[in-house]
């Protein structure tokens, strides 16, 4: 099946994929990010991207995976390791067996194909990757539009957003763009912009999500900018019943967007 | 401050320390856990944990983790370690600077104290420390009252787990215990056992919570045995919207529990 079989870990291939998994300027430079893992492979090729290279190692791969490659069109570069090189370059000391390497999409805002009620998660700053990811995933659930990702300082192929997101990150539309871009682009879409802040802010139970959302969180540190704060047509907080004074992201912004999904199915 | 200086890696209250971190074993038999980082510790006190010992490092403490450590009694065993033991055996390479080891609590079903309405989170077979630390955090920010493991496979005391929670293992009371012994318990005090499952369920937000509630989830890969099903008194789902199927446990324990801070305050 494979054109070439890898069994040392100094192959040029091989250090050229480490550092796309390492290095966002190797992402950006060569336009690739890398992804592991059957699943989020599968969700990857159903969001129509193109596949550069696919390196496996049969003797981690189940007959779903083997299904997954030979799916592979002939343009894709298929690249069998050993188990010693599959180790150093896997995550996830998993049964899975596959990593590929796939071509960078650059969404942007002008893009996104939105539905007639739209439903948005727009996130300000965003630092951890695994953080990004879980939102993703959240997202996903609730059947949101897209994810925004406003002056993020992480970029969008991180592998652990990837991982993260079990996939979620080639499932919902997602899109980096500065704060002023995307506050001008909701406001012209007629979205009304809901920023999650503790002060000076109502129930998010009480505040109607049933026409266009956009949901609007900032870090768990920090919280908005007054850009966000000023800019926003109701701002809405999840009530902190307990000791500790704040929620992961991915769960407030599950909270936040099952609350729309109840009022628009309600 | 501090009665003793500790400079080398080698030192056997240091190998202790690490055992404690690696070996729930360890952690059973001196019946001590180490807990790390100035929100966790602040936590661990609230909640009256009995301190053994506390490792600080100056280089890296702040006036408040300071004035934390001021705060214990002379019963607790004070030692100052070096920036090179502290990087040994500190998790993060934070600034914290503070390391303790505490006396476990073993809590059991009879003496869970329950308000008027209790709402409950009964997690069966939780593996990942870091998924139950999670719920955790959900758990007191939803005011719940307790948290209840079943057959769990990992111990409560884990520092991935502590560490996942920020210190709310220390604000929410949780229990280990059988799932028979929990079933009956619920059933005993009138707790009504919502089992989260796909299969011949009901919406979430279609189902009463105001009644003493018990919100019951399984593993993410496996969900909930016959036992619990057979149990429950309703069946509920969260609509599953988008193209992944399943939720993590902590989104899915919060998204439920604040329907319940919802119907209750509603």
């Amino acid at each position: 099946m494979p054109d070439n079989y890898i069994s040392s870990v100094q192959n040029h291939k091989i250090k050229k994929l480490l550092l796309l998994q390492q290095k966002s300027s190797e992402r950006r430079h060569e336009g690739l990010f890398v992804v592991e893992g059957k699943r989020e492979i599968a969700h990857c090729v159903e969001g129509g991207y193109q596949f550069d290279s696919v390196f496996c190692c049969p003797d981690y791969m189940d007959e779903e995976a083997l299904e997954l490659v030979r799916g592979f069109d002939g343009g894709v570069k298929r690249f069998e390791v050993s188990k010693e090189v599959y180790e150093r370059i896997a995550y996830r000391g998993s049964t899975e067996g596959m990593i590929a390497e796939v071509r960078m999409r650059n969404s942007t805002l002008d893009k996104l194909q939105l539905g007639e009620h739209p439903l948005i998660v727009v996130l300000e700053r965003v630092e951890k990757p695994g953080n990004l990811g879980a939102v993703l995933r959240s997202a996903d659930a609730a059947g949101a539009d897209a994810v925004i990702v406003c002056d993020p300082l992480t970029d969008l192929y991180n592998p652990n957003l990837i991982r993260s997101s079990i996939g979620a990150i080639f499932t919902v539309p997602c899109v980096a763009s500065t704060s002023e871009e995307c506050i001008t682009f909701l406001k012209d879409h007629g979205i009304r912009i809901l920023t999650a802040q503790l002060q000076d802010s109502s129930l998010y139970y009480d505040t109607d999500m049933t026409t266009p959302t956009a949901i609007v969180m900032g870090t768990e540190s920090t919280g908005l900018t007054t850009q966000w704060r000023d800019a926003a047509d109701a701002h809405i907080r999840i009530p902190m019943l307990g000791r500790l004074d704040s929620l992961n992201v991915s769960v407030s912004a599950a909270i936040l967007l099952f609350e729309a999904v109840h009022q628009r199915q309600g």
